[in-house]
């Protein structure tokens, strides 16, 4: 607990960059600095206790997080927010068929319209990124 | 999709009672049986849909799909589906601590109530299964 | 307009009481006195607002509206106040086989936890009052 | 249970493009062909299951069904997916009255906000379809 | 309880329509007045239940009640209905630094996707209104 | 933000821990004791984000970081952590009248459901503490 224990903010901030950077690049952490622009203390937040404490723990991976933060936003019906995640998921690994089959299962558990919702989202990420996913075989 | 196409009811049922079985034994199996006393068709849609359809795909393993689950209950509050779905967790092979790592995440992005709802679910079936997770030490 | 103008609020409440008798008996309107025995206001916005504006109102009957509570319950996983308005959808004339059936939709719109979550309510009403739903048999 | 275990997928998808349209006619079907182009194991989804499977059972009809999907939208906040449903609901021989009265029902049930929130979408389909409902006097 | 038991239904419109236009003004009533040409009923119950009800008791000031009321709609994710509100609470005196400080505290209770939904229409509201919050120094 | 950034994870800790015990005392905080003996990592956040970073920042006092709390678990159903809060809430000076009155607006927000499911767990506090709100007179 030691060493933690001693982190400072600045340090938590620092950390939390870094895993931003590594999940969006520097042009997706400006969407953190246009919030900063308006409430500084919000984004610190978002960027210390979320991906500085949250997304940057060992235990589970980049991958693992992004499913669980993209089930997490279509379960909420949060889709404003989704844009961004989606666009983290596919940096840090996950294919888009991964992305799709996650919205599949979550209309077994949130309801079709969740998903149907989720979806819209998604493919309009897909389309920004030239992306064809290979789903049209069953598996 | 020709061979999918061309599946019955009762060929979905009993792919969905293979999974279901695979994730939660014959004695875990036994909740839908409860259900299906009651209302068949329901059961008949949770195995046939649900374990058939959804858990048996392909894409994702039972080990994602079972942090998608739990995610979703802890975003919704539906603590009271959440010990079936811890054992499956733990059966499936999550580890105690991942699906801690979970629960922690979920806190936010579905706020610290769902979180600490969860976490009381989450410690009893660790408690009724012996385990005692490794986490007093930070990551 | 010019009646229900000079409707007073002491005329809402009558009628509200009227409808509730009429929709879970006196014994069930007593569930809304000990609520007015702590919170009198409360309980009056339930009776005048709740039962005397919108379930007395036409348009819709009160079948018709106890399938819109019923899923808004379900929806929104408020189990809590689901008995209360089981007895009640049975009272106005809903089978025990519509009200499972509501539930079996509602797993397709607001995901299977909370259809599971209302069955079990829904179970342990049927059971109190000595009702066997003929459901084993497909539609 | 005979008949229904023998249904193949193609069965059901055959049973739900029927009932779809049925209820949205054929223009409507193509909204789930948009879906179906990108995704198609979701497209036959939501026909399969949700039209085949849920909307082509007996024991409710489809105005019945269509007060369950439009209160269960408006309680989980989905107005994207209302005007779908809103039009449905019209074509299965739901009145405009009582379109609005499942809304204001519900405002007692989810709050004003989502009520609120569903009286825009639906003011949009009855201007879109030249409805001009006859509300103005009260019950 | 006698004056407010023969309180009639248009004198509770009355005091509805007067605590409407101290928060809003003439011009923010004109809101509801546009729901009053589509759909009357609501209409009256969103003045007369609403304003003339909840907003007219005493026991709490409007400045708490706008508090509660944005709390809600957050934790809702009920966007669309924020900006009436944050209006409302402007003019009913909550300075813009305690809209935003109930923003974020509200992150930890309903999640950051929430929060930062809220954030966007919070900025918007504060922009129209040409308002630079003072929010760049840590408490 | 020099001195804020310069704080430590052991500060923010204690100023959290400061903060829980001037609003429910040393007995109150062992139940986040009780998180911690499970699960250290998330009574860590607990305390020093919620208690350290949120409850503890200035432009809103504690009464009315209770109301936006209270209001938020009763939003998202969470009647589980409502005991907790409700018992802080009198502890910073909001009075069972004010307590009575959120659930009441919220009533309107959040609809009936919530906040009956709410007036239950406010009503057992009050006993717990041997309070009788004096709200039998209309305001």
């Amino acid at each position: 607990m030691g060493s933690e224990d001693r982190l400072t903010n600045a340090e938590r901030y620092e950390r939390g960059v870094k895993t931003l950077v590594e999940m969006v690049g520097e042009e997706g952490a400006q969407t953190i600095g246009n919030i900063g622009a308006f409430f500084p203390d919000m984004a610190h937040q978002i960027v210390s206790f979320g991906f500085g404490d949250l997304y940057s723990r060992k235990t589970l991976d980049l991958k693992q997080r992004e499913i669980i933060t993209i089930t997490s936003l279509i379960t909420q019906g949060a889709t404003e927010q989704l844009p961004f995640h989606v666009h983290a998921a596919l940096n840090v690994g996950l294919t888009p068929e991964e992305i799709l089959e996650i919205v599949l299962h979550c209309a077994g558990y949130a309801g079709f319209p969740k998903a149907c919702g989720a979806l819209n989202v998604v493919s309009e990420v897909f389309k920004a990124r030239n992306i064809t996913p290979v789903t049209a075989s069953k598996p």
